[in-house]
């Protein structure tokens, strides 16, 4: 967490210097989620030691993080309650129904979510996200994960603070050192990165949408590199767009965004709640997990909405 | 498979007879799913042996089985192409939103779905199914689950067929015999059992919603107390309802319901698609494995649509 | 626009005594409507002079009056743009959906939108609105209207501001000062009563959802009795809850509310707009015209969103 | 309705034959609409003399005439219905959401809906319409209206049938021959012309959303120059596609839609209920009157929903 850089490299070069495309295919949608083997995910299996089970999701209701001037909370309505009902032998159902953006709270961003100069992830043409959805890359192919290693990395607690302030930036020597910090845990290939900001203790603590979303402490650019040389497969944070906000650089928004999800083709997972799973893994000293996140099957969507389990 | 019963027991009595109320506490709201224990959640992960994922649900997209007469499918929507957008830098997104029925594709049942004589689960009242949705018995009660050890019990395969037709009860030596037939995989306490019917095959060949929703085979009332003998956390399937329909007794609309989600507390796994891991099973002869499906976390719902994984 | 009362008599003494049940029969569910004869709608038509048409709607968007933390503003979403189509010939089209409150915007009340005591207006039984909707009293049953003679009083005007403050109570005193000051316009059996406050000019000079829905200026309790005496048919207004907010009693909530719709069978419209309306009634010195205001025919709602039209 | 044409004139010289572009300067968005003058207008009310109103929308609910494959029919959801709720004084509110294509039920098509050859009505470019909606020729742009003159021609009592088959051909002589039948009424400069070709009696009868959608009975292209040479502001009717379905040539797919309303600017009001007006001027002999269709002010929308009155 050293002070913002005045100034990052062009997006655009680190961009191309870590891109991904090709390396599985020139049809391939599901990028750095490839990078989850067989035999990695076993081993991930083989982390269940204690049968504990951390729901990461956060709830979907009215009192959700959106103010509501860009996304919207989720509206759920009941259609039935058992009211009004009259079926052979007493039997009585409630129904119901739910209006919202994929990405209001937890949720899966697909390779789809971004792009820019006219192309998605693998070079995909933007032009194949429409009205009528994503033709390309979108969420239901990731069906069959995230599911694998994850590792916890608390930046928050390295620093010693409940939630980092809005525009830190984090940096590759924050990530190293908050794995030192919790006995040298290591990420590598095939590995799902969670890291701890605060940010959802900060909004369970104040309630305020609009602070929440007014920015955020995030990866700097030069995170992606360090993804990119452990081939990190995906990447979840409790902040809502893993990057740091106001960002690095003024001439360019979501940068991070772009070279991870268009060049390097990393999922990203946003809005989590880490509270419960920190502090145990804080008290057991084990920071890595059995990490399953399936994304519901939405055809052509950007995105979907979420409730990812880490199980020790 | 034999003969359909012209009557069985009133449902009121098997139900009463099989009751979970009061096992897990006067406050319980998870029912079964509170068999599956820490260690049978380790033993479970212990089933992953080849890093195989199976993911079980069903596309979310205008072409699923709702024939739109009761449930809709679901409708999404595009809030955002990249169309029309100006970002420093060159970034551009895509956003989406979707409106549905919850039990509109595959999904689980919470315990406040279905009641009757004024009570849910474990005795709550009626009264908490409001149209403010579920005070008591909602979805994201079962929040860090459904996480076990699953089996796969292929009935269909058992007699031969692609689909068993509508109206053909399962019985519990239906399931002994597909279990022996399996090489006599067992269920347990704590096991989620996954019995495979052929209806979404039938769906997946005949794309015909009416004919998917009209009726279907499924659990007879007898399989209850088979299940409760188990101690089984929940029950999945690949029919709409679990239970045969139309039901053994004309004068009582969806006992197997009434009695396992309102008496036995037993959460229900519907129109999940097992083509994959069936064929998978037979090929190798296991059919247990790791099942990890993780609801939405929405606040007051009955229900949560899912992609629930199996992971060999 | 005297001070605020401390004391308004109770609710109830004064629902009681303004009463309209039975008036229209038993079986009655629109009200006050009913006094909009033929002649005075032949009438009504008579006013319209010099064939100038206001639509006094409000934009139905994401930047409308909703904070969002109760009712949300409309949700407009494209589902064709003309994009990805091969039609014979080269036709394109575009289409799109809603998602809303109906209340959301510029609306009716039905006369099933408030009740007390378990009845609602005609005395039919609160039970009637239920999960699945109005059974009685919903806003189809208006679908002939609301269409009238109607007559704007500027209140706003009257007292010299852009808009009164949040709280302010307006009076009998108030209306009747109005109307003199507007030359003598009269009010009578069947009219449409349009109310001007300045809260619509209000929220366009501040664009403030929060500020706009704090609170209002609107009429005091005694207002009903002048409304009872004059046989008027529906009021109209510019800010959303037609009475003054906070009330005049703390002890109760919405008491106007409850007097016209439940005992005086009045319906409301709410959150007009009136400026262009008023700006050019003060310029000709007419301040009543044709008032024509259909709700969609959405069966069992208890509102709609309307866009009524004054024509002169 | 002479036999079907084996071949009309291509629709692109018709258009430019026809086309109204310019006529009401470069901005213009609102087409023949502006052909309603205010002596027009004066000389419509002055057509009210029973003080009769005619309800021209159908019911916005799930009984409607969608099957579903394409649009769906509105969801209307109860957010409150009183129950739970406490507040000062007893007060009790129900409160209600939808969903729905704009162009479900009765509605407005704006002349944002339909272009050809990447220009829309005025020539204004096509993409204009994004996924963001229409930047011009919204709906919310006939704000002011659609009210005027309305003028019924009823062709299936003209044919002596409750409706017309699918495919019936209306040409410009059944138009003439109904007007001679209904007395010789005339349909000039700013009328909005009403035909009836029994549609939505047939929907009535039948209640098959499916077979309503299959074709329909409707105008043929020939009828666009009547309507060019009557200079009619506006054309509704009462089946869902103004148009003749399948088309009279099927190498072009509605190419009456993208005459009417790309090329004359023409808005179209789709799956009205003309049954009770139809009677009433039989009975009378009136087939004029004031007729009144203020769609919603939804920005940005190509079409609303809509419940036009006729009041004689």
């Amino acid at each position: 967490m050293t002070g913002q850089h005045t100034r990052v490299e062009d997006f655009r070069a680190t961009g191309e210097r870590l891109r991904n495309w090709g390396r599985w295919g020139a049809e391939d949608e599901r990028g750095t989620a490839n990078l989850i083997t067989p035999q990695a995910l076993v081993a991930a299996a083989g982390l269940v030691r204690k049968g504990a089970v951390f729901d990461l999701g956060i709830p979907f209701d009215r009192d959700g993080p959106q103010p509501g001037t860009h996304r919207i909370n989720p509206i759920h309505l009941m259609s039935e309650t058992g009211d009004q009902q009259l079926f052979p032998g007493g039997f009585r159902y409630a129904d119901d129904y739910i209006f919202m953006p994929l990405q209001c709270a937890s949720q899966w961003d697909s390779l789809a979510h971004v792009y820019y100069d006219d192309q998605m992830y693998n070079g995909f043409p933007a032009r194949d996200v429409s009205v009528k959805g994503a033709a390309r890359c979108a969420i239901d192919k990731q069906a069959k994960g995230i599911a694998g290693r994850g590792v916890l990395l608390d930046v928050a607690a390295l620093h010693g603070v409940d939630w980092l302030p809005a525009g830190t930036v984090i940096t590759p020597d924050d990530l190293d050192e908050a794995a030192r910090r919790q006995g040298g845990v290591g990420v590598g290939p095939g590995d799902i990165l969670l890291f701890r900001t605060g940010w959802r203790r900060k909004f369970l603590t104040e309630r305020d949408p609009a602070a929440f979303m007014a920015g955020e402490p995030g990866l700097g650019q030069d995170c992606c590199a360090w993804l990119r040389e452990r081939d990190v497969a995906a990447v979840c944070s409790d902040n809502w767009a893993i990057e740091v906000l106001p960002g690095e650089n003024p001439d360019v928004f979501l940068n991070v965004h772009m070279i991870l999800l268009r060049d390097m083709g990393v999922p990203l997972g946003e809005m989590l709640d880490f509270e419960e799973l920190a502090a145990d893994c804080a008290h057991d000293g084990v920071w890595d997990f059995l990490f399953v996140a399936p994304p519901l099957k939405i055809s052509r969507a950007v995105a979907s909405p979420i409730n990812p389990l880490a199980i020790k």
